[in-house]
């Protein structure tokens, strides 16, 4: 599956920033990482000076400029928010829970529509037979390079050495042969759920790891024309997913011939403009022809009697994505969550000053909560008492949580709160006065949950679309054709390198 | 963890069959294999010979009698009803839609049980530096004979050996260092959902496997006795589980010193008496101590300042409990599942004679199972016409599905359909007439779930309560115990082998 695959890339483009300017907590070469160091991550006990006019201090945390430097500020997000943490061995990831709330999400959502789609989830051994991998061409000549061999097992030399699984197209071919006979056991459509190994050297937590989160979903089918349709409707529900929960305006498009999948006929991609103006490679399907049937042998007796190779198809997403939400939303305040995948879409900060008002501001905040909580909101309540409102509106801004509601004395009396936007900053984003009437807060908060959903789907379009042209012309730069798109302009087309009249529009971009 | 850690059972009592007394299907010697032969798995297009009078034939599948040979049963069982197949590399398993639906049914339960508890879900690594594992000492004692290694990584050997994961006490002890500061940071309680390695020799289907999912809890306190109070709450949720969902009665109780875990001060079970009667331990929870913290310096600063390791847990569940499932409900002719844990609750199957017939049988068979699926009753409609309607009630029953639905021309003419019950076998089971109109039948056939959730447990818990006291006087004949059950009998003890005063009983039984 080629969720994190880009063969082609030159290792340059995806080169991390290896001098480090700043103190802040997370950054750090992670490619040459061999040991994480104690104290490298941050909690709330940590103490990071501050030397640098360019951060955001969320009082002891510090979260580099955005437009300052784009991967050190990647890099302080994901410390600081607590998405993840470098594991002990090189390029490998803990995905702390924030994190995994938002893999969490995504899972919820594509399980779903898998299932709707005709697919059952099952498993396949993540330890496939060395000659396996040998038996597609260009499959091992793609995936040779950064295998993970087990050679030992249980005190022995093993006598065929273990490929840790990188993708599961071999094994899962050998299995099919077992399971498929006649073309009434087609079409064959399973999902699994699974981490993958690949030794990549250059490493970027979510964006490239050693080991990662994805599911891959693998299909046969009798003829091309039902693979075909199969690769285009699962390259759908991921784009369907990228706009509508992600809120990412992916790009959906065919792969180029040096870009596409080792093993594939055709590779169909999603491809995510990144705040720093990169593309980010965010689902892929891929039509696999009879490529593996014919190294596998799987067949099928068809309804004349013949026996036929079966047309495949194999399609991921992977915990890479929960980069691109990173990496498409935030801003110099920290990470920015659309409202369908945040883990805590709202938080609720009480403030009072005086011991006497504490109690009533408590039981109002905790009545908010709860009835939130009842109407199927993902609510917080920031009830502790060791830091000031004004810290906790800094750390739930950093963590990027949709909505933040504020209850002070005041609001107790008038029975109402004040309700703050993540995404339209300062006071213009701030509504005073929204009444605690469970029915009318609960359909204003769900508004205001809906509206934000549109509204960042709608920046990031126009931050799209303001840079796609002049990606274009950049090709000389180092940028590669991230897809031909489905949706290609009208009119005469014209090669940029040569003059001539052109067939199709790619587009470029430089590529994590 | 230990849900499949038996360090002190003697290999001869998991010893599955080696001689194949029948041609059924999946028999084979699992341990010894090398290689899955095509034709191995069972599909609808195999042929098998029936050439035992022991065997049920569902037509064009054989099943061995469970009575005759509770092993061949239990293979046959994973084969026929399509659960699990075995993997290309010894010891593996592919595990099946129908099988992971089973475990997709654990997971949604638990998941939310503990996330309710307070727990987190997370991810680490697979891999894990070799020197990690030797920290505890007891701990590399049991797990070092069985453990995966990759000595290869992106085409060069690698400096230091990884260990694939066998259970993660150590990385997560690595990383809670640099999580834990304050006694604030505590409690920590996290879950995660994974794939775990151990180099078994004896494997068998679900009980055993190379490779295997579970999910794995672990939590840090600042006191033993929060410790002590988190572990028996988690044995509490995976007893409730065993009894709610699965209709499993399990014993809790503690393990003797031999049999917990290697690193743990005390290891609570949950044991389950199969259906050949033997002891399957079907979830564990571990009382780490400090064993964990004091080799990796898992330390937090407590209210009067000072230093202290934190107080450990650890917790699991697996893939084994789907073994466990089948092997207590199932009877002669195939599998039997508890309602709540059914990949498909109700079956519907059609039947006609006349072609006329047709149409109105399955318009009323497709409307049936509308109403049901709209009611929340995960339902399937059969309507194949390959097959006889009796070849279907066989194949259904193998499955174990817990109510079939028959819709004849008869019964569209009285509006009203026919209800099996899956564990009431022949003419008892079976109630004609019952209406279609949606009100009535949706909660006659949730009563009917119902009222088999409950006889199922029922049942396990006659036949155990039947076969346990002759279990405890066949200590000798190499039964192990199995735990000291927290429900005491009153009065006094004494040793079964000495006539002395004893102060607990103990359960003793074969285990797998």
């Amino acid at each position: 599956m080629g969720a994190l695959r880009l063969p082609s890339l030159p290792a340059i483009l995806v080169r991390p920033t290896t001098t480090s300017r700043s103190p802040a907590i997370f950054r750090r070469n992670f490619p040459f990482l061999q040991q994480a160091a104690v104290g490298f991550s941050a909690r709330s006990t940590a103490e990071v000076p501050t030397d640098n006019s360019t951060k955001t201090k969320t009082q002891d945390r510090v979260v580099t400029s955005r437009s300052q430097d784009f991967n050190a500020w990647y890099l302080d997000i994901i410390a600081n928010a607590e998405l993840a943490d470098y594991g002990p061995v090189r390029g490998t990831m803990v995905i702390r829970p924030y994190g995994y709330a938002i893999w969490e999400a995504i899972q919820e959502y594509l399980n779903v529509k898998f299932k709707e789609t005709g697919h059952s989830n099952m498993y396949f051994p993540q330890f496939i037979p060395y000659s396996f991998i040998e038996k597609e061409a260009s499959h091992v000549e793609g995936f040779s390079p950064e295998l993970a061999l087990v050679t030992i097992g249980g005190g022995k030399e093993l006598e065929e050495k273990l490929v840790v699984r990188p993708t599961s197209e071999t094994i899962v071919n050998h299995m099919f042969t077992q399971w498929i006979h006649s073309h009434r056991d087609l079409p064959l459509m399973i999902n699994q759920w699974a981490n993958v190994t690949r030794w990549e050297m250059r490493t970027k937590p979510f964006v490239r790891t050693l080991e990662f989160l994805w599911q891959e979903g693998h299909t046969a089918h009798a003829t091309p024309e039902e693979a075909e349709k199969e690769v285009l409707q699962m390259i759908d529900v991921y784009t369907k997913f990228a706009y509508e929960q992600a809120a990412i305006p992916v790009i959906a498009g065919r792969k180029s011939k040096v870009e596409t999948f080792a093993g594939a006929d055709r590779t169909y991609t999603i491809e995510a403009m990144m705040g720093d103006r990169k593309a980010l490679q965010a689902g892929t399907s891929h039509n696999l022809g009879q490529n593996f049937s014919r190294a596998f042998g799987t067949q099928f007796t068809d309804e004349n009697g013949l026996r036929q190779h079966v047309w495949q198809t194999s399609w991921a997403i992977s915990t890479r994505f929960v980069g691109g939400i990173i990496m498409t939303h935030g801003d110099d305040a920290g990470l920015m969550l659309p409202p369908r995948v945040a883990p805590i879409q709202v938080v609720i900060v009480p403030i009072w000053k005086k011991e006497e008002e504490k109690s009533d501001v408590l039981s109002a905040a905790v009545n908010v909560c709860e009835v939130l909580k009842g109407a199927g909101v993902k609510v917080k309540l920031d009830d502790s008492e060791q830091r000031t409102p004004g810290w906790k509106f800094n750390f739930w801004e950093m963590k990027g949580v949709p909505i933040r509601i504020e209850i002070g004395p005041r609001d107790v009396s008038n029975r109402s709160v004040v309700i703050s936007r993540r995404d339209i900053p300062g006071k213009q984003g701030k509504v005073f006065g929204v009444s605690m009437e469970p029915n009318i807060l609960v359909s204003y908060v769900k508004d205001k949950l809906d509206e934000m959903q549109v509204a960042l789907l709608s920046m990031a379009t126009s931050f799209r679309d303001s840079d796609t042209e002049e990606l274009k012309v950049k090709e000389e730069t180092g940028a590669t054709i991230r897809c031909y798109p489905f949706e290609q302009p009208e009119g005469t087309k014209t090669c940029l390198m040569t003059g001539n009249p052109a067939g199709e529009v790619a587009i470029f971009a430089k590529s994590y």
